[in-house]
């Protein structure tokens, strides 16, 4: 089972075996997860087709169909502000067991927790596990925790969400789409996110949404989330 | 905050402040419950009235209209089989934080660990601490454990779930309806349902139901379709 990052592309990007790669799809390659020339990932149609594929440059080399059950027809992608104590081990094994593509942990004004190198470690660990429990094809990418306005500027899937438990906004259920090819949700910490950081992320195009009408805790509120995308996007 | 069983009648069972409950209602609170004479209950219209009811013999008496704001339209039982170690804890807290009403810890064929008292009031204690914290109204009911048949056999509620990991079975957010008014669903074991179980459930009248096709852990499969289950019923 390999570690590899998804993007989900347009047939017509295709051209034999040669991948034109859009200049979001370079950023997100090249400068979001650090990929090098030679470097692995899939891409995918969004309807069921996957192919393994090879950066060569700016550009990609397919290598490969490959056949998938498992996965999910989408790349989900959980920005997560860190809990309190060791939360952060469920959120990972249960969003891993769900579907999800990329889990980006979030340095929040509520959660300034940062990390050690082991806990990182910790986590990918557990995400390699999860994923042969669930009998996944791809183990999620672990991404270095990042500020949440880093966050927020790197973000460029079409579909963003912010979850908030406070305020009168739609329910994830009636907003998602199942088709969708690049969904990114970003749920807060204990006590939510500050007026100011849910700001930047309505002002950097996230739609604030709700999971119900019951406060869910911080670990709960991205299975909820994951639940519901995958429920909605599988085919 | 209250821990009441809430049952889900039709507006022409009230004449007045008299409720008619019908014999499965009467089987429910008196034998299922084993409510007696004089204890309160909630009832509810299915589609946002609440009123506190009494027991009086037999029949209802309602003694007031409540104003509920954090819980769902529906009664939601969950029977789940008890997983080893302390993961049921886990399904209490997250399952009452979605809206759970009613929680029957079963002892399947491959978990025949009968709890202590001990436990049964740990998992009480959990229910009412999820209750407050995610603000709702009421504190779901934990039942004592009973068999898989025995459960299978007192199970009246016109929407019966049964989640089986392997088989080609709908995926339950196909299956659920928001005009639902009971709903049960029943999760199994780690390593699943015997073969034995789920005839015996589908021939009690349970409908086989898919959470998706990546296999999940016995302790985020309830979470799972609790999500589904609650945002399809929410109003």
């Amino acid at each position: 089972m390999s570690q590899l990052q998804r993007i989900t592309i347009n047939p017509s990007q295709l051209l034999e075996t040669q991948l034109l790669l859009t200049p979001q799809q370079q950023h997100y390659l090249l400068r979001v997860l650090r990929l090098r020339d030679g470097d692995k990932f899939i891409a995918m149609d969004g309807i069921g087709k996957w192919w393994l594929a090879q950066l060569t440059g700016e550009q990609g080399q397919v290598l490969e169909l490959l056949e998938v059950k498992t996965e999910l027809p989408v790349s989900i992608t959980l920005m997560v502000a860190l809990p309190k104590g060791n939360g952060f081990d469920d959120v990972v094994r249960c969003c891993t067991e769900l579907g999800v593509t990329c889990i980006l942990p979030i340095l929040s004004d509520r959660t300034l927790l940062n990390p050690s190198p082991q806990k990182l470690e910790r986590w990918r660990r557990i995400a390699a596990e999860a994923a042969e429990q669930s009998e996944r094809a791809f183990v999620p990418t672990i991404l270095e925790p990042v500020t949440f306005s880093t966050a927020m500027s790197e973000s460029l899937a079409e579909h963003r969400y912010i979850c908030e438990a406070r305020g009168d906004y739609p329910h994830l259920k009636n907003v998602i789409s199942h088709t969708s090819s690049e969904i990114i949700i970003a749920i807060g910490p204990e006590g939510g996110w500050t007026e100011k950081e849910l700001e930047l992320a309505i002002d950097k195009g996230f739609q604030p949404i709700s999971l119900g009408r019951r406060i869910l805790r911080a670990v709960t509120a991205p299975v909820v989330a994951l639940s519901l995308i995958a429920a909605t996007c599988e085919v």
